[in-house]
């Protein structure tokens, strides 16, 4: 099959705009592990992609959907063990205090159960987030998508906190903390204003769509504390920073945030829609006796299966352990290879979660867009899958299956240092 | 496990309020064809659900799944034959207008864009729908979730069409579709006179949360002109009518509505979580433009499978031609027991799908909905799943897997008198 004539196909039938990766684009046929084959058999080390956490085409989890759906799918108003087997092992993972979960197949579902929690809860419909985030696609959810600071019905945005390009400059690191909760505490406040009741905020503890930012020591923790103190719910968005990626089971525990509803997604079924919101069970229960939710494919006998399976391989191949060692390996190496371009303003890892921020040259740290598309694109031919994003665009995101390992991670390297050294 | 310990353990990590079904919960362990069997071997005949649409466990379902999810799952932002020639072969079996489609995975979400391609192509955002209606859970298409004539911001609702409790009685066929209309086109002109843009109609082509109302003849097709001539769009729901329950492919097919979009779920990928909106391209197009919408689950490679899977069962097996066979068989059987008890105020059928609507004793058809919850737990004590729903929740809704046969029917009847025997 000519890649043209399937793009040509694919525009008829999915119509122009549906989103490819690449200038020309790949079509992958086969993966195994943290590689992926294309039609003409070429491999591509995969180090974009969070949904196969435990490896493509990951054995374990394809049969225990096999033999679930061989044995029984069906939904939750009829009884099912698994499912409350899985509830129970998932909030183990989980803050003492996070115990009840409403499962759902997509992040935006569990992030659409979070807001609509926190409405049921507060009575109130503002929601704060930072200006350069996004959580979903659904009317409400996608209320959040890039807002600005004000403008939009129900949602109020605050500037993401980091370092690299701090809301003021010349600030210690405690003032700057200062001037960013000023920020958060402003964005609450306006509601009162106007006379819209504080549902609470929801934000990704790791901040991956900003750019997994370098954020001043306690601003996250501190801001979790104020939307309480002001009534509001606190959801920590765990659909990325979820499922060890941070070398903690979950991102807020990493950032040291205290969440009232954390939502999961992606990686979590490794590919089989599976999605979750959780909380307290107060929350929860407020949350049921309002909508009486029901989700025909959540919480099903397959959800249980393919959940389980996916902790196993997590728990069983030590995936968070060698997350904490691969991580910053695969961290100090890009590192010693940005170090000598200028073109990188900033590299910033969590776990295994790698940014590199690609910036002008000259003085300051202009966002350069262009480079971080051009680097992804070289990467693809040298046979590395990565992409850009970030609040501008400008920081390749590195972000693999967890089933990384450091031998990985060399033969990365050796291709971004071609890479950097042919664009420089 | 002992099914109070288990509904309390379900309490307790679902939250208390989780929908279940029957006065005594069933505990189902497997499923084969039609049949479902709980944690104590019993069996039950299952006549609710139409997610297993091609069987419970169907075996080739599973082993598409499996195979898809042993070689490759990914996303929608690589290129993949299979779900690309997956939607080839589902927009042709629509009708030839239906040109493009935004895959999903739920119901939900196939309504959410539907919504969204609504607005974003009018620029209004009022809609029309009936008064006893359900078409998902999330903030927007949850407003739909039977809504009064007035009063919801977005959203007003027409009395859905019926001949058992005409919205004016003593009319002829004729003048009661008028009455019908007439309340369809007072509520697209009252969003002008509020000032609101009209955006279109969301109607279920059965209307089966209603409880498959007998219709006054063409009023469907005609509200579907009206809401066309006054610049709205079209949206015929096909969750629960479409993949041949009506004994046609849709159920706009089987009702002679002509939407502008169509969604899907349910039984698309016979459990596995897969929906879709498919429409005209142009509008498909406007809405990818206006969203730049990405679904991680959604146009994914085991999404092809499934919903290949799923298509070759139905047609390979001649499905389609099974339901016009057995749906007649099924409803003049019921139609012979109904018929000699007064508790039975009207059964209606449209393919494999019957309504058996119990009323109480006396003058009028006045809803009875308790009578309706006790057939449906008796039922369930002799072997049969169905449930209760309709505007009054006095239907009880038999829409059974399409893999039914008249022996099933059979087996359905002979219990079906004797509840009907004991309760009356």
């Amino acid at each position: 099959m000519n890649l043209q004539e399937l793009v040509a196909r694919r525009d008829r039938v999915f119509g122009v705009g549906a989103p490819l990766f690449y200038e020309t684009p790949v079509h992958l046929v086969r993966g195994e592990g943290v590689w992926v084959h294309d039609t003409d058999g070429r491999r591509y080390l995969d180090m974009y992609n969070n949904v196969p956490v435990v490896g493509h085409a990951n054995a374990r989890v394809a049969e225990a959907v096999a033999t679930q759906m061989g044995t029984l799918q069906t939904h939750s108003r009829y009884l099912h063990e698994g499912i409350v087997t899985y509830a129970e092992r998932l909030l183990d993972l989980h803050a003492d205090h996070i115990e009840s979960v409403v499962f759902a197949c997509t992040g935006t579902e569990a992030n659409e159960i979070a807001m609509l929690t926190a409405r049921a809860v507060t009575g109130g419909d503002g929601f704060i987030c930072t200006d350069a985030t996004y959580h979903g696609h659904s009317a409400l959810v996608g209320s959040l998508t890039r807002a600005p600071h004000r403008g939009r019905p129900g949602v109020h945005a605050f500037p993401f906190p980091q370092r690299l390009r701090p809301i003021e400059t010349g600030l210690g690191d405690g003032e700057l903390a200062e001037r960013y909760l000023a920020e958060v505490r402003r964005a609450i406040d306006d509601f009162a204003a106007a006379g819209v009741g504080f549902a609470g905020m929801v934000i990704c503890s790791l901040l991956a769509n900003e750019g997994l930012p370098d954020v001043p020591a306690g601003v996250l923790a501190r801001a979790g504390d104020m939307v309480r103190a002001a009534g509001g719910v606190v959801i920590a968005d765990e659909v990325q920073s979820g499922f060890c990626r941070s070398g903690r089971w979950w991102g807020y525990e990493a950032v040291g945030l205290e969440p009232d509803l954390v939502t999961m997604g992606k990686p979590m079924g490794n590919g089989f829609p599976l999605a979750a919101c959780a909380g307290r069970r107060e929350l929860i229960e407020q949350f049921r006796a309002r909508s009486r939710y029901f989700n025909t494919f959540g919480a099903s006998p397959v959800h249980a299966a393919a959940g389980m399976a996916v902790l196993d391989e997590l728990e069983q191949r030590g995936l968070r352990e060698q997350v904490n060692d691969v991580g910053p390996y695969l961290a100090a190496q890009v590192r010693a290879v940005a170090g000598r371009h200028r073109s990188v303003g900033d590299v910033r890892d969590r776990g295994l979660f790698v940014a590199i921020e690609m910036v002008a040259d000259g003085p300051g740290a202009d966002p350069d867009r262009d480079r971080a598309v051009a680097v992804v694109n070289r990467l693809k031919d040298k046979g590395v899958l990565v992409s850009n994003a970030g609040a501008f665009g400008n920081v390749v995101k590195v972000r693999p299956p967890l089933v990384f390992e450091r031998s990985h991670a060399d033969y990365f390297l050796e291709r971004f240092a071609d890479t950097m050294a042919e664009l420089t």
